[in-house]
């Protein structure tokens, strides 16, 4: 059994980071390890996150990570940066935040970037919290900024996705171009001290009470919360784990998660078939090349030249 | 030829956002006109124009259009909306925004949400400015919000991409996060009547000179200004135009052209043989369907079971 695996799965945080990034960086050694460590997930509630920047994400999370600690849950917390296409790197900033926990055994955070061939963000995060999950982190806590196709990606991820707002947002019609009312379970009105943090209440529920997707059973609560007053953090934790609960008892958790599994495997498959095709001049054939050259020279537009290219590669089962 | 095609090459707007509709829509009436359209392609500048929401990137995209109006140039604008997973529509905020140009002949606004089945917002935004720069559109201005996987693919989509801030924002390790400094060319620190303008063009000045990404011979200016007052907005159109002009110059005109319809044919081709291996239970063939029953059950792990899949799967050109 491979020692990364046998170690993270007794607990150890280093055995259990080399696996991250080996599975980040498509070392072998990862999926190697991933496979010996599968059969012990599937416990973990993961907790999604999200909010525009500014709204006091870290701080909130710190809080929550506080909570669940005095609870005697073991928390993972996967805090997503935007990756830079040139730096490829997470910055330093959640780490900071995160500092006063990293002491706590019961702890781990992890800042992630999109990294490695196979796809993006969504991949990496899904597989961060898979290794998680076997280590016996009972929550974890994955953290996203914006609304981009990664986050909405990650919202699947996440059994319970949570949206954190600020006073004044209601009347910004940014709010409802971010599209982050749809897709949220549980609602925060952070920094609730400052003014309008009713107002934003009143609003948000409105707001919510016209969306026609809320799902059967489950009504999205709105919490005020002030993560750096520490006030509302207990029944904003409060709320998630309702919904938890909710999921658990509808059956919906168990959808959720193998529609995620299902949908990375596919993922995968589309991935590493592309570049089957594209790896070696050979597996593409002499019309792919001929092809590639002809959207070079601008001779036909890509959109032809695929349809084009796609109906002469056949793809199937070795006969 | 393609009547819709036909028209929009006369102008017709009507048309040209029909074939729009038709290649988010993958009817097949879309990609026949984008074959017409593509010879008349390659001959428009885009701009793409970013930054944090707040950061009045709309009012100053409208006057833009207006600065480019006066000098006689047609301009097409496409506003990205961040997908709603539900509503799957773009919401009317920049269409209300841009309505002064409405009824000016020389502007075409289209806003976009992720639509279709081959990929996302980057595909449906790549062919959108392919039927605009073919309408004769000399400058098509890309509006995108945040950062996510999108947005890049969005950013190489663009000649100059600009990135538009607020003062306060060099306070606030958010903005290193977001990622946006290494993507830009062009800088604006709008709402420049606010307190902290100057220092905010100081530190993002600091911050670009440490940035080791500065391509050869071009160093990306800070202007200042104040959309809603109408100010700054001369240079700022004049700045973007000058780094057209060292594009052009220096041959990476050219090159990123190029670099994107190849990149744009090979996503193309990814999702559309994906497609096919999954259209039909017979195409996967009977290991890929057992893998996926696998790992609904939970037996195996999404990528190892997507790794025995693709081992199985064979993809070439006919024989």
């Amino acid at each position: 059994m491979s020692d990364y695996a046998a170690q993270a799965l007794r607990g150890s945080k280093l055995a259990g980071a080399k696996l991250i990034r080996f599975l980040e960086d498509d070392d072998p050694r990862g999926v190697e390890g991933l496979k010996l460590l599968f059969p012990h997930t599937g416990r973990a509630y993961i907790l999604g996150i999200t909010g525009p920047a500014g709204a006091g994400k870290s701080t909130l999370i710190d809080r929550v990570v506080s909570v669940l600690r005095t609870r005697k849950l073991k928390v993972g917390v996967i805090a997503i940066d935007p990756s830079s296409p040139f730096s490829g790197g997470a910055v330093l900033g959640d780490r900071i935040r995160m500092q006063r926990h990293a002491g706590d055994e019961g702890v781990f955070v992890r800042s992630m970037a999109t990294r490695g061939r196979l796809g993006g963000l969504a991949r990496t995060t899904n597989e961060t919290a898979l290794v998680l999950d076997a280590m016996g982190y009972e929550v974890i806590v994955v953290e996203t900024v914006g609304v981009g196709q990664d986050e909405l990606e990650i919202a699947e991820l996440a059994h319970t996705t949570a949206v954190i707002c600020v006073p004044g947002l209601g009347d910004d019609i940014q709010a409802i171009k971010a599209g982050i009312l749809e897709i949220g379970e549980v609602f925060a009105v952070n920094k609730a001290d400052q003014a309008g943090a009713d107002e934003t209440v009143t609003q948000l529920l409105g707001m919510l009470g016209m969306r026609g997707h809320t799902e059967r059973g489950w009504r999205p609560p709105v919490i005020k919360t002030c993560a750096m007053k520490d006030e509302g953090l207990v029944a904003f934790v409060d709320a998630c784990m309702a919904h938890r609960k909710y999921l658990s008892e509808s059956g919906r958790l168990k959808q959720r998660v193998l529609a995620r599994d299902l949908h990375l495997f596919k993922e995968l498959v589309k991935q590493m078939v592309y570049e089957k095709i594209f790896a070696t001049p050979s597996a593409g054939g002499e019309e792919l090349r001929t092809l590639m050259e002809d959207v070079q020279l601008r001779k036909i537009d890509p959109r032809s030249a695929a349809e084009q290219a796609v109906r002469g590669i056949h793809c199937g089962t070795m006969p």
